[in-house]
This record gives C-alpha cells, sequence and structure tokens, in this order.
C-alpha cells in the first residue's frame, strides 16, 4: 500500500476545519469534537491518508488552533504524505481558498469536511477515480429517504418536491485543481458548496454513490448515530 | 396517566405495515423485522399506546400475517384502548384507507409508519395537539442538514435546491378524520404520502418540529441507528 501510495499521489486533500461547532455546543472547533476518544479531524485524516493514491493533506485550522492540529496529527499521516496545517479564513470557502495555495503540482483536489469523519478511504478513491477518467467536477450523492416538503415562516407546507431527482450531498468533492481553482477565483456566493461554484462557472458536475458512513456530524444525536457505526465496522472504522 | 387514556382518547393511530421491507431484505414484513429483540411494530405500537389522548389502534397487516400481528400485540397495548389488526391492501394508500374505515367516531386520526418505531410519545401528542387546536392537517419535519442537488438519469447534477425553504417529512402525521376521509377518498396518486393528498384537495397543511427518534428505519445501517438511539434513551427508548 505504501508503494501505491508513492508511485500515484496525484491526489492533494484539503480540509477546512476552522469552524465553530455551534450545533455540537459551543466553544470547541467542531473539528475537535472527540468521538471515540478521538477528535472528529483525526478520524477523517486517518481515512484520507489511507487512500493509495493521496500524496498530499492541507488541513486549514482555526489561526489560533495551528500549533495544537499539528501536534493532533503527528504520527496520523504516514511519511510519505505531504502533510499541511494552516491558518484558515473566516468562512469556510475563505479556508478552501487558502488551502488551494498551498497545494502543490497535483491535478486533482479532494475538498473534504471533518464534520464528516468516517468516510471510508474507499469513497475518497472512487470520487477521485471519476475526477482522473475525466470529469472536472465530482461529488458523492445518497438518495433521499424522507419525503421532502416546501414549507414557508409560517410553518405552512407549499408543495411536495419531487424527491426522484434528488440526492443528498456528502465529502469529499472532488475537482481537476485548475477547475477549482477558477471557482474559488470567482467565488462571491458564500451559501454554497464547492461543487455549487463550479456549477456557477458552467463546469459539468458528475455524482458517484456516496457512503452512509459519510453521514456529517454536527449533532449531538449524531454522535450517538457515528459511535455506533465505529463499533459495527471494527475500531479502526473501516469495514 | 392510564385515566388521562381514558378522559381524553378523542385519537386513533392507523399504521400500515403490511408492506414487504426489500430494502432491510426480502422474506419478512418490513414492519417484523427485528430491533433490540422486538419487531419495529411492537416498538411503534407501545410507543403509540402511550400516549396519553390515543384511544383507539388500528394496524393493517399483511392479509397473511393479521393472526401473527394479533398475537404479538397481545399485552402490548393497554385495557383502555381499542386495538384492532386488519388485513391491508396491496398498497401503503389502500392499507390506510381500509385502516380508516375501522376507525370510530374520534374527531382525530394520526397515520404512522411501523418504520418510524423510534418515534416518541411527545412527537404523538404535538402532532395531535396541533390538530385539536385547528389545524386540519399537521405533519412533523426536520431541516435538512445535507446539501441537496437535482441529478439527471446520466447522474449530472441539474443544479443545487434551496434547502432552507424545504423540510424532511416524518410520522405519525395528523388530520382531522373527515379531512383524511375525503383525501382518501379522492386519491389517485399513489406516489405520495396522506399528507400530500390533502394539499391535492387544497387543505392547508401545518407543520410542526419531528424528532430525531422518528428516523426512519429501512436499511441495515438504520437499525444500527435505531439501536444506538435505543441504548442511549434507555431500554423502553423513551427520553
Amino acid at each position: 500500500v505504501t508503494a501505491q501510495r508513492g508511485v500515484r499521489g496525484d491526489v492533494a486533500v484539503l480540509v477546512p476545519a476552522a469552524g465553530q461547532g455551534v450545533r455540537l455546543g459551543p466553544g470547541h472547533p467542531k473539528a475537535l469534537r472527540c468521538l471515540s476518544g478521538e477528535p472528529l479531524l483525526v478520524h477523517a485524516i486517518r481515512r484520507a491518508a489511507a487512500v493509495p493514491s493521496v500524496g498530499q493533506i492541507v488541513v486549514a485550522a482555526a489561526p489560533g488552533a495551528v500549533k495544537l492540529v499539528s501536534e493532533l496529527l503527528v504520527g496520523v499521516v504516514p511519511a510519505d504524505i505531504s502533510i499541511e496545517v494552516i491558518a484558515g479564513g473566516s468562512s469556510r470557502q475563505a479556508s478552501v481558498a487558502s488551502a488551494l495555495t498551498a497545494v502543490g503540482p497535483r491535478p486533482i483536489v479532494l475538498v473534504h469536511d471533518a464534520a464528516r469523519a468516517l468516510a471510508p478511504p474507499e469513497l475518497f478513491e472512487r470520487v477521485a477515480a471519476a475526477v482522473r477518467e475525466g470529469h472536472p467536477a465530482v461529488i458523492p450523492v445518497v438518495p433521499i429517504v424522507d419525503t421532502i416538503k416546501y414549507v414557508d415562516s409560517a410553518g405552512m407546507v407549499g408543495g411536495t418536491v419531487d424527491r426522484t431527482a434528488l440526492r443528498a450531498v456528502q465529502t469529499p468533492q472532488g475537482f481537476r485543481r485548475d477547475v477549482l481553482v477558477a471557482a474559488h477565483g470567482c467565488a462571491v456566493d458564500e451559501h454554497t458548496d464547492d461543487a455549487g461554484l463550479a456549477e456557477k462557472l458552467g463546469v459539468p458536475v458528475f455524482t458517484v454513490p456516496g457512503d452512509d458512513r459519510a453521514l456529517k456530524i454536527t449533532r449531538p444525536v449524531d454522535l450517538v448515530v457515528a459511535e455506533a457505526l465505529l463499533t459495527r465496522r471494527g475500531p479502526s472504522g473501516r469495514a
């Protein structure tokens, strides 16, 4: 596996991890919330580092947490993968843009939320493979199991959405490096994901199947769920 | 609590439980899949029976499973609540319509999926209370945490949905009895929920906050998640 990594290495992973986790409780960057005794960020980085084609990982931490995060990641990433921790910006988008400037000449960039700490290595590889096969932007998606309704500000239903054409988006999202640079160069909308920025440039965005383990861990109940998934899959979180 | 039930009792709960659980694996009605050693249906009915204003419960079982389901529910429902198990139809909608004919003169009817087996009694009460306060149709909803995209049949993204106005719908859904009867009398669309049928009649549908425990248990991973939620809340599943 180590040999494969060294041979390939065409993928850089960016992890914006500077946000405050208000929904998981105040006072702590959400990426540093603990799951089974380890910060979410460490779970996420360990899985990213287990992806054979990943050669570089860049973490954007809160400016005051760069040193702490660097120390947390000692020993998590093998020596043949480049790891950098930089100071993130005031928004997720600013953090991704900063991390992007630290990426070397690798043709494929994945952007991954630390809150999706249990996204398995094979999901990273699936997204990267689709970019390598020629798709400039690739996102993992899962079907929506619940009925979805439009609801107005008074709490009244405005209609039922046809969910057969809708998918919930996970991360890592994958991009040709030049596409992600262009998307962030033009970014004006703070309320969209990275693929949304690419969409605004007219870049076609392709989808691949997501993974139940890539759930977003943002609320206390999600920690309970994530612990259960970890236990089912064994201590490493790998199937 | 028993006294309260006898006093109020203005609510009937209908539970369509005739469907096959293809997503949880074939060969077994999905309502009879086990969670912590008990069928999902038993978990669901026990919680419905713990709602102070519920006076009647009607379960629509697969025609070949009426006797089995009746036996499973012995002792689950207190003697002061009427419980009937009827043969369901070939679709969820047909099962609800059949169950509706078995409802006595109670003014409020809740329709609840057995697959949402851990929906807590307070969620039933919240929905029923909103109907009692004058809303003819009421659904519990939760925010959507993931980004949502339109995806075409070729797997390409067609755009990002503004999820601020979208909510995921749970059950129990609550109705004035005459409204639900009218909705099912006019039903032609097999692909909508009960509130969707009411919407088609022009009935205003109100929303109340849902509950994390009311997740739909349809895939093997959902059973893992549900077990975790049960453990967190104690053996009864109540907070």
